[in-house]
């Protein structure tokens, strides 16, 4: 398997958001816990989707859809630690009627890729949790880097 | 402020629950992150109202109440550490109309006090968040100890 | 027992650190699950430090030691929702020689006090977990207010 | 991309371990948060290390080596809920030198796969967080099914 960053950070596609690392984060083994990582992909798409101006609970409650990982590539390259301020980045690389998938990685603060994640995203209805078409109002604002 | 035990070990009245210290629940301090004794209780909880017969989805569902920590005082006495057996201890000690208080003991596996707790417990309407008398058929069985 | 504000909002010694609420703070209930608080308040102290100029960090490499919860008066007055943007503070009440003690709320977008809480905090070794002095550097930088 | 089950259940290699839902689990979408299942992977994972004899605190101790996840794959077929009972399945799918991969499942309790992954896991240095060869006292115990 090649290790081809999932993200191009010479594109101007990505968007990141900063994380800083907490004790909440961390395990005994002095390294952030390997599934907290996930927790900082989340914020970041929360953040990602606030930026193209949707808010999720609003999407809940006005639309009854919800957002749900539906599959997650995850690749742990190097340790991050605590106090350690991270970048999350988000970049769109596929969109479906009904899902898309997305590149993330988290960067420390030389630049250097901690761990990279390919996340594919299903719109669901928030009450059945079955498959929905991505509203089409969403679908302009999220655009396909070539 | 002295430190009586939160929890008689002398008592019957003790429901006591097992839990197993995984890398999820340390930090980078080698130990138990605070905030995750309040999980270990919360499991403890549970544990002791379904062993009273209660299951908290069906009351959520069926009489539409949740119980919700309203107040907590906690004292950490020692550390736990990954890989730790401890026993978490649930003895009512107040029983109001639309609360209880409840003592919540941590122990290592020599026995001895790693966190204690006093936790008021409230019935709450699961949509509105209200207070809600407690259930008589659960009155009956959360009996104080004397 | 009376709910005065523990944090005084007219008092210009208030730290305080913004919060947003995300999926992994939440519960099946709807609202932040009540252990998640105490990350927020951490969040928020950590940052309280480093405003101060302290990085934990470097006091557990170079000094080691670290700063531990010893107790929690925790009270929850009403829910955080998803999506919602919080306010921690962080403001001390009391220094002793080994641990100080925080007064800590945790308030919503319309100023309301969501969770309100007295943290001790206590100075120990990061290696024996036994008390130890709070540096002096630090104890100047540590102001009790009146 | 075919769904063939990761964990054969007619295979008798497969280690499984239960885990119960509670409200730290899940989130207000009122399911598992999806980063929650790698918890109770690894939860898994650990008992299965312990029911074949290591510990990992004395791995860590006497051995100075750790297992650290460096890849996953992750399928989210059907949502957990608050008080489900699950059961999380470990099985060894190819061992290395230094690492191994494990398929993990976690199934509900009417048997239906819910959360499907393939976890690879490397063995490193507890300091320097380098690879390290697997012990060969756990190689001896780690076979790999057919």
């Amino acid at each position: 398997m090649t290790r081809k960053p999932a993200i191009d950070p010479r594109s101007g596609d990505v968007f990141t958001w900063p994380v800083r690392v907490y004790y909440e984060d961390t395990d005994a083994g002095g390294i952030v816990y390997h599934a907290n990582y996930l927790h900082f992909m989340e914020r970041a798409r929360t953040e990602w989707l606030r930026h193209l101006g949707f808010e999720q609970d609003r999407l809940k409650e006005q639309d009854g859809l919800l957002f749900a990982v539906s599959r997650m590539l995850v690749e742990y390259l190097k340790p991050a630690r605590f106090n350690d301020r991270l970048e999350v980045g988000v970049k769109i690389l596929r969109r479906g009627r009904a899902s898309m998938q997305l590149a993330q990685d988290v960067t420390g603060q030389g630049g250097e890729r901690l761990c990279t994640a390919t996340v594919r995203i299903a719109c669901v209805d928030a009450f059945s949790l079955r498959p929905r078409p991505i509203p089409s109002v969403m679908l302009k604002e999220i655009d396909v880097a070539d």
